[in-house]
């Protein structure tokens, strides 16, 4: 391949470092120009003098004068809030924007770089769950590539490899199951946040380890599944795969499956993000299959894990329902990190902004953020009182 | 898809009948010009009734007189012999010819076809476990294109979709283990064809169902995934996947595998080489990852199973070896199948032919077909002192 110039949006999250870790193993094939983070200036410090971008851009003014320090010695120039992040997805001199921002801050910078035209490696859930519409519709428009980062997704994108969409009879999104996999209904609904956290096969970030734990992820990457891959949310299955070893399958018209196997990794897909169209060599090891043992599928438990239906719902409700679903998440899920509710809450009060929501069509930004807006109060107020009663 | 135009080779065979019903349910998209067969003139005859190919070819004057009757009603043109064959492999008004001719017959043809420019799909084995060197040297310098008909091969194929070919790391080839994948070796030793021939998920011709038995088959489908893919013997694995649900698997040089799965049906990857680089509809269903159960892969057992063995040491001596162990193969199966012979005596007589074999390049038909000739004499003889002592 020949080198490539990327952003990233979100450079001190989970993702954002093992991305920059995957530019590094890269050597000279990709050049960090810029970086984002909100207030992790500490880590962002590192970030500049090592691979010294041209541009940062941090969450608010405060941090920029701490940043400020170690961009002045490397000559970057220091961005901030929203709009810092909006023109470095713009920025002229990127190839790919690499949006691994966490919340639905991510959606305006997607957006803009979108419009300008870019590729842009989608790790950010929120822009696709909450705005797909306009975003793909945008990236029609303009010829922008969007190409996942998601393990899940990054699979299907590379099961489709050389394939015509209209081929596709069906997409299987596998789910390792989550950290709950096992628990009655009952210890779900009192299971604490360490115990949460504890995902069997992927170490992430913490909001979306809670969205595995609820499976709230796995209905957010239904949603992702619709916008990317144009497929309908009834062609969309959910199997649990317990090993996160096959990553997502795509059933084709004839009846014959394409699945994507490997170690969980998620070095793998950040690094053919950054590639692709093509394959670099990584340390990864292949799978070792006698070692393996089998591999097996199950259903996955809608009683236990209700939120995955309401993904399932969302998608087919369409309009703003699913942004509204996104941003309530995010608002339940930080409730239930800080201690504030249940577990078995989130569930509830996502359905409670839900179903208090009068969809309206998704078709532009304005839209979708005044329903992000209004599901956050409403999410809030409604965590707030179940907080009370607690 | 556009209308294309086929000639199958072997029509009456197990392939052969596929790719005809194949080809019925494809409607108008395939047109089929051309058919050969052997003696099952019966056969022949319902397909000229059926599909009036405007030439057939049978396996000698006798049949062909039998034939001339049926034919000349439906304006068909009846050739005969090898030339028979090779007139049809070249045939100019054919886009795509079908190789599905069984036993080392079919490997002029192939040379004729591909030397003619034409696109093979190629379900014949011994024409590139005995010549794939002369075959694939031609075919690159004729811009031929091949395409695997056996499913394993044709599941490399699709992984490779997209893929460049350099960023192959490893291919797995999957095998089901064979009908006596349980037994003892003692047990293999004595087996009866009847058992022999009781392949647990493929319903085959004859000769390759014992092949399947003795792990000679996989062994003769590295040394065609070597011809095929350019991997050397070293970079391809074989595995046993019991239910034969996984019909191979490619590693890329990420660590990344691409697997493909369906159910286990010969119409699939027929289908596919017909209509490839499409991928039409077929009522074959997808895989019900639910009922299904669990998949696991075990490392073949190579003492119990040494033409595994064989077949390995064969591609990595080249040169002639590969076309002995195939032609030997050919007759040591005959006589099993016969009763001449036992069955653990297939792989002694591979073994002395083999060993008494002195290699010469294989880069001329000639070479090969004296190879191959020298083999079936040299495996005759052997059977038949074998047989005597029995």
């Amino acid at each position: 391949m020949t080198m490539k110039k990327i952003a990233i949006l979100g450079s001190t999250g989970s993702i954002g470092l093992n991305a920059l870790d995957v530019a590094s193993s890269l050597g000279g094939l990709i050049d960090v120009v810029a970086l984002t983070a909100n207030r992790n200036i500490e880590v962002l410090a590192g970030q500049i003098e090592r691979f010294k971008p041209c541009m940062v851009a941090v969450g608010d003014e405060s941090a920029a004068r701490d940043i400020a320090g170690v961009a002045g010695s490397h000559g970057t120039e220091v961005l901030c809030g929203e709009d810092g992040l909006v023109r470095i997805a713009e920025l002229e001199d990127a190839d790919l924007i690499l949006n691994a921002v966490v919340g639905g801050v991510g959606i305006a910078p997607t957006l803009a770089a979108v419009r300008a035209g870019k590729t842009v490696a989608i790790a950010n859930k929120e822009c696709l769950v909450a705005a797909g519409e306009v975003i793909t519709r945008e990236a029609k428009a303009s010829g922008s590539s969007l190409i996942p980062v998601d393990s899940e997704h990054s699979a299907v994108f590379q099961c489709l490899k050389g394939e015509s969409r209209s081929s596709v009879r069906k997409i299987v999104l596998t789910a390792s199951g989550g950290p709950l996999v096992d628990m009655s209904a009952g210890e779900i609904e009192q299971v604490r946040a360490a115990e949460a956290l504890r995902h069997p096969n992927w170490t992430m970030g913490r909001k979306v380890t809670i969205d595995s734990a609820t499976l709230m992820n796995k209905g957010f990457e239904v949603i992702e599944a619709h916008w990317l891959f144009g497929v309908d949310p009834d062609r969309i299955d959910v199997v649990v795969e317990r090993k996160s070893v096959v990553h997502s399958l795509v059933e084709f018209v004839d009846g014959t499956v394409v699945a994507l196997l490997s170690e969980p990794d998620m070095r793998l897909p950040i690094q053919y993000a950054l590639t692709y169209p093509d394959r670099m060599e990584t340390r990864v090891k292949g799978l070792d299959f006698e070692a393996m043992g089998s591999i097996s599928f199950e259903k996955p438990d809608y009683d236990r894990f209700p939120c995955l239906r309401l993904a399932f719902d969302a998608i087919r409700a369409g309009g703003t329902v699913p942004a509204v679903l996104s941003a309530a998440d995010e608002v339940a899920v930080e409730a239930f990190l800080e201690g504030d509710i249940r577990f078995g809450d989130i569930y509830r009060i996502l359905c409670e902004v839900v179903a208090g929501h009068e969809r309206r069509e998704a078709d532009s930004l304005e839209a979708v953020m005044e329903a992000d807006g209004w599901a956050r109060r409403e999410a809030g107020e409604i965590a707030g009182k179940v907080a009370r009663r607690r």
